[in-house]
């Protein structure tokens, strides 16, 4: 596995496993039952040079649960850059205050010349329409432990993404990641036009899986385990399509009556949020708030092991873990972990 | 107690009086004493919506002291809420980064909503015109603490209400509060059209308290034992008014020569701050400052301590606290904690 | 020492040596060996009035690395100023909540009149065309250390300042510093209206240095030791010299082909960054990167354990550090501290 986290690209199965593996040795950290000092001293530069506050805060979080230090740096500016400043000098200088780097930045491609220049662990907290691996890696997480949970192999899942699955950069890293799996069955429903690239459709297929595509969620959908519903974006319609959109948009609706109707009662629901809640926008539905069925926020929860996963597999602190666990002192609910009458 | 602290109407004389004594337990730490690592690992989420530099560090400071972490937000936006995502979405997911949240909001009621959602405290820190529970409670424990340093007993105390009473958030919450004590005489002094609300003044004498008005403070208050000073806001007034604005508000300065010729020598002066000190304000006279009866720095300073016993309260660790301090090793300078030459 | 760092004026020699003394001390924390808990349950108040994200984490890092926590402030308002909040009520405030104060502000005398009204260290982190004393310390810790390293004395040292020398605030500032030192050789070099100021250069020249101006960079300089390059301002040029800066600065430009050509191979190059990187800009070139030469990142390096030691110093546990210190536990780069190839 490379010094930094740049893109789910580089990744490999044995790659996406160890971190796995680390992710569930936080779940006690994770879950407020243990408290760890094993990153003290550490301070974490966390560079968001485009607003994305819960991811910030995700990260945030992480590193201190591990006993570190954050700085946040957030709003559409380096003060320095604006002078002039090369990336190359800013991430030199960042190398030299601070322990590793989380940094999201509108442009594509720069997180990656940023990790260039600099002595110190890069994570990519999601480069515009680029990479943002560490979704990635939580969504995978997240399905391996509801399908350990459920007691159901990973082998021959069937997984439906639907959405905008043009310009979606979750569902791209993610169906990536999913490709280095065993064999699963993945089907594709996408608005005309938003359809996913064909050379990740090739890729997956290349891959030994099954994937197909359906017009709509107008079927039945009853032996699918998973559904991964994204936001369709106004914006991205063109002027003539977007009178039309709560109506073009209605048919890709996933809510309580579409589960009911044409799934089965195991079929979990994900999405990588922020969901849309406005009238019209047609995004997950709120009517499956507080349904068992509805995974969308223990997949935010599994944001903070995961994150904790990746600092201390690039920090190389997996190993110290175990010895530095001391019990949490403060009162913690006890339903935490356990949200949304899942359990 | 709830398991949060939304509103000051929710709490019974019991929790003040418990929350105070847990805030006389941290004042070793506040006053840089002694450290705790009680909240060792625990995170804070602290959002403001609104800018409020001196809350939000406040706020921020006193999590720290108790040994804990801090994610600060501050601006007018959320970025995933500029998104569409509902306050529901927002709070469910920070519930599962953070172990408390703090939240000050524009709108009033939306720091209550937000509450709804997590499973993790929640604490007001202003919700716009509504509440903030937490001014009313370092503003009792202010007035307890000067008593005690009196030796004064505070029943039958003498406390006159002076500024803008009508939208004056911190008066309302703070009369709530005296309301629950042994009977008291309150005076209240405003320009017309800035009177406390009737309900509030009923509230008051329902609860056995003599509350009268006076039109200005040119009389005497020599039996009066502490002063707690308003800022009137030149917005509030109509604009026929706004013209005679510094003449209008001239009636109802506190400043020195009040103090000496209208007071007694031990009359406190309180103001929630922030005191506007630009020419022809007519807010709380600087003149004052340096003077020990100006108990506007002991105050805020009280602020620390009783925003420890909040997260002590609601995180249940203040029977640890004890148990877990240690000697400070840094430099304290000798008159700290006991400024303005009160002592 | 005073008990704030607000003007290098301030500092006498010994002052700046125990401060470097200190600093040394410190290295072993600020290259991640060692981890000290000396500041624990300590909060700093980071305010900066006007962005500088690099000083502003250069200083919460420094703060971290010592155990202590920080509160950030960013951005160009601090609400309850906006209110018409004094300074004074403001620092009297902020010193209630927290331990040492770093404050950046746009106006000169602005941080001095703040640390007038507090309890707690302050220091100036840049007021404005004023000072920014913590610059100027970790420069004079960089040449100190850089001798060293080469086995040089300072005494008799030649430095070649260039650039702005008339609005480089930080130029300023590390004059007075060396002027402090065994005699050195000065030279100014600087495009017409950008001079030293004449107070200064004949305070050196007063103090037994050797100070001498030369027109541009055209002669040779092989004996020089250190070149300290600073950024020219296009907007520090009249209109009319404004279309000819191109030209007007190239004779002033620090480049691979002027060190090798007109300097020595040991003469070091420092810059107080940001240096402008975009064409005509005609700062500090880039093609010196990776040159062991180009000491402007070992420079900004230097600015954590110098802030380190200003924290250490100002709240008086400089000996205390060593008590306290335990191994990393997190990986550290092996080049950690040794870039650039300089070693």
């Amino acid at each position: 596995m490379p010094a930094h986290l740049l893109s789910v690209d580089s990744l490999c199965r044995d790659d996406v496993d160890h971190l796995i593996r680390i992710a569930e040795r936080m779940e006690p950290i994770a879950q407020r039952r243990k408290v760890t000092r094993v990153l003290e001293g550490a301070v974490l530069g966390n560079l968001f040079f485009e607003a994305s506050t819960r991811t910030r805060i995700s990260f945030n979080a992480a590193f201190c649960r591990l006993g570190g230090s954050v700085c946040d740096t957030t709003g559409f500016t380096f003060s320095s850059m604006a002078k002039g400043e090369s990336l190359y000098d800013t991430s030199r200088v960042m190398g030299g205050y601070v322990d590793a780097i989380v940094m999201r930045h509108p442009e594509q491609g720069s997180v990656a010349e940023f990790a260039e220049a600099t002595q110190v662990p890069v994570i990519n907290g999601g480069d515009g329409p680029g990479e943002h691996p560490s979704q990635a890696l939580l969504d995978v997480y997240t399905i391996t432990k509801e399908f350990a949970r459920l007691g159901k192999p990973l082998a021959g899942a069937h997984l439906l993404l639907t959405g905008d699955l043009k310009y979606g950069r979750t569902v791209h890293s993610l169906i990536k990641l999913l490709s280095l799996y065993e064999p699963l069955r993945i089907t594709l429903v996408s608005p005309p036009g938003l359809e996913m690239p064909p050379h990740l459709v090739d890729l997956v297929a290349s891959r030994g899986h099954r994937i197909e595509t359906r017009p709509n969620l107008a079927e039945s959908f009853d032996d699918v385990d998973v559904i991964y519903a994204t936001r369709i974006q106004r914006e991205r319609f063109t002027a003539e399509m977007s009178e039309s959109f709560a109506e073009l948009t209605s048919d890709f609706v996933v809510d309580r009556d579409f589960l009911d109707r044409r799934c089965s009662p195991t079929t979990l629901v994900m999405h990588p949020l922020p969901r849309d809640s406005r009238p019209g926008a047609n995004d997950l539905s709120t009517d499956l708030n507080g349904d068992p069925r509805l995974a969308i926020f223990r997949q935010t929860d599994n944001g903070i092991p995961m994150r904790m996963a990746i600092f201390a597999h690039l920090l190389q602190v997996e190993d110290l873990i175990e010895k530095d666990l001391r019990d949490v002192g403060w009162f913690v609910p006890p339903s935490f972990g356990v949200d949304d009458a899942s359990f």
